[in-house]
């Protein structure tokens, strides 16, 4: 087992892989950026080392520093978390050229999963149903005849996004005429690569993802899905698992990610997402090749630690658990505090959390990296905590919820809490009858 | 279901019971003194009653006033909590006799194992070993012919005490022969009845105790033993499940536990305390009729919510677990946060939290009634919190447990944390080799 790791990354999940590692006796370093100073991981994990300003270009993504850092400190291996580095194979490559190991997959998996154009030629090869849609589109004339294929609306997505980000809804020829040079621009300018790919657009659908853990030499593991459909602006807002999908089709979709992650022999913990339309139809869309925000929920009904497993991988100690040693029991939900208005289109809150009070008690698990007196800095996402609550069932998990949401104070900031207050008393979130336009076509629905 | 019930109890426990009633839909009325109006409990009830003044005999053990709070509320049913009035049979009765539910066994099971003689009757009856020990002694010369009898050194009990108050080691005849009526007397005056019994005294022995639930028509299982060797001064410190007891052995107690509390046709939570000594030889101590400070292992293990089910059980709605239906999964540790100097034999500590900020991530439940700036009173116990981890091995729960330790601060009083984070790194304990006298001979002992 590694002495000391690194962790390339801030807040939350930070902390979380400081305290893994702590459990596992593994030292650790994290770097930081002047505006985190101050912050939960910097305070709590063995060393650390600053690596530059605020900006994330200028230290979470600055590669020389961070690499820097971990040689300087003898880290043997660096957890990139979720975000900044942690889909970044040039950063898995340069960890490898200077003997560090990444705690991820390879840096090949990753560049041939990584794009959205790659994900779907490797589902197909693995006979996993993918959105209509296509590769690389060269420029808008390629768009366009592509579209006329497909049918209206499609979807842009730049090759190298994630997690939501780089997409545009596209309804018209006309605004694919105008919009697909600008597309381009933008992935350019986000993620380094001009690429786009197009896909059918469907209006509404379920996002489910399935979470794997490869050994790397073909042995893959699932550790059930998760439902994540309700979202803002393509961002995540509540997971929870299982699925309340009927159990057939929950079990198709595990064993098509469960096949895609092992025809590429995957190492480390992944996630396959898929989405789903009214029917019952599944498409693969993207894996994500990394620990996600909302692995917490996978871990309450597994009772697994996701990022141990990851660090035991990394260190070569292989997947000793079977498909059948992954044993799935109630139900867990979690919601994403963030530092943002709600009636505001969810306008971040940035500043000081004058205090702060997580709830406790059964079956309630708080991942939080402030305190009270923390200050949220501006340059970062707003993520400012996670609560997780498991119960028996998914009426009783979405009762525990509501009840921890109201235990929770945090003076300072607005927060998301009240949304999620009148979402678990919301009937169609009650009834699991859930899609990603939840926030905009039932809040206020007849019946609700 | 009851529509709302009233809380006689303050502290942690009464915070737990609401939590579980705010998740059931079920309202809460806490009865509190005037030393209590700002706990957490009082503020998160639906209804709050005062009582009373600090002294808890004109407070938390005032009868007519907590019955009054009940009536004037409406409350159906009453939950006691631990301590105070929760194995009182008499104010059982009187709830009953007012039509209000005691959420607890039958004053009738209450008096026939609440006291220490009746408890070594009935084990005797359902064939559970019990310590060699007599009923109430009359006077002194009863004891010193029951003394010769039974070898010094011996122990004298207070009938009517509980959880390891009113009870007194005598080595030799003559401290007997001085002390007897002393002990009458001492019982007299704080549990209302002078009855004393005797039992051979162990000089060192395991605490293992067996959760139970029980329908009150007989149906009886248990969730698992408990292991509550760490004490101080008789009271548990920390406390784990599963104990780390031969199979077979925890089978025979987890076995003569369930036998005995069917044997009085029990109704709801109850806890058999059982000590061992070295050769493994397991004696019946006492039942206590009510929810236990460390239930919560019992709840990390099973995945249970005992409280819910006690409440379930008053309001008749039965036991529906069978025994096949509780699976124990891996390793629980509590350990009880008092403001406390454990340097100087615990002393209490009251007065301000400055700051408190609980340890949280994958694994880690809280329960604790306190805050940031909350004043603790002087009047009551010293705990202000108990942290509980979970892990799949007692090995990653006592890494675990000393994680959550060490990121826990509580700023202003002296705790036993740091107690605690020594005994986490005590070879004697990570072995398992754990006995009531711990803390007096382990701590220092060569190898620790």
């Amino acid at each position: 087992m590694f002495k000391k790791i690194l962790i390339a990354n801030r807040g939350e999940i930070a902390l979380r892989v400081i305290r893994t590692a702590r459990e596992m006796g593994v030292k650790t370093v994290v770097v930081y950026s002047t505006a985190d100073e101050k912050s939960l991981p910097v305070l709590l994990a063995d060393e650390s080392v600053c690596v530059g300003p605020p900006a994330s270009n200028q230290s979470y993504l600055n590669i020389p520093n961070i690499l820097s850092a971990a040689l300087m400190t003898g880290a043997e291996a660096i957890h990139p978390g979720y975000g900044f580095m942690a889909e970044n194979p040039d950063f898995a490559e340069m960890c490898r050229e200077h003997g560090i190991q990444f705690i991820g997959p390879t840096p090949e998996s990753m560049r041939a999963l990584g794009s959205k154009a790659g994900g779907r030629e490797i589902a197909a090869l693995s006979k996993v149903p993918v959105v209509p849609g296509t590769g690389v589109l060269d420029d808008t004339d390629a768009a366009l005849l592509a579209a006329k294929q497909i049918g209206y609306p499609v979807l842009l997505k730049a090759s190298a996004g994630g997690g939501g980000r780089g997409q545009k809804v596209i309804r018209t020829q006309d605004e694919l005429a105008k919009g697909f040079a600008q597309a381009q621009e933008e992935a350019r300018l986000y993620f380094g690569d001009p690429a786009i790919i197009m896909e059918k657009f469907l209006e509404e659908f379920r996002h489910v993802e399935v979470q794997v853990m490869g050994d790397g030499q073909g042995h893959v593991i699932h550790v059930g899905e998760r439902d994540c459909s309700i979202q803002r602006r393509n961002q995540k807002l509540i997971e929870e698992a299982p699925s309340t999908l009927p159990e057939s089709l929950r079990q198709e979709i595990l064993a098509a990610g469960v096949r895609l992650a092992r025809h590429v022999n995957y190492a480390g913990a992944g996630t396959l997402e898929f989405i789903l339309d009214r029917e019952g139809n599944y498409y693969f869309m993207e894996m994500n090749t990394r620990i996600q925000v909302e692995h917490c929920v996978s871990e309450m009904i597994s009772g697994l630690d996701l990022v141990r497993m990851q660090i035991e991988i990394a260190a070569g100690q292989g997947l000793s658990l079977q498909q059948e040693d992954v044993i799935l029991k109630g139900h867990a939900i979690e919601c994403r505090i963030n530092a943002e208005d709600p009636d505001k289109d969810f306008r971040p809150a940035a500043g000081k959390i004058d205090d702060v009070h997580f709830a406790g008690g059964p079956g309630v698990r708080v991942d939080t990296h402030t305190y009270s007196g923390y200050v949220i800095p501006p340059h970062y996402d707003s993520l400012i905590g996670k609560l997780i609550v498991w119960h028996d069932s998914r009426d009783k998990a979405i009762a525990r919820m509501k009840r921890a949401l109201e235990e929770t104070v945090i003076q300072g900031p607005k927060t998301t809490i009240p949304l999620y207050v009148k979402i678990m008393d919301n009937p169609f979130y009650k009834r699991g009858a859930v899609m990603t336009n939840f926030l905009k076509t039932r809040m206020e629905a007849p019946g609700a």
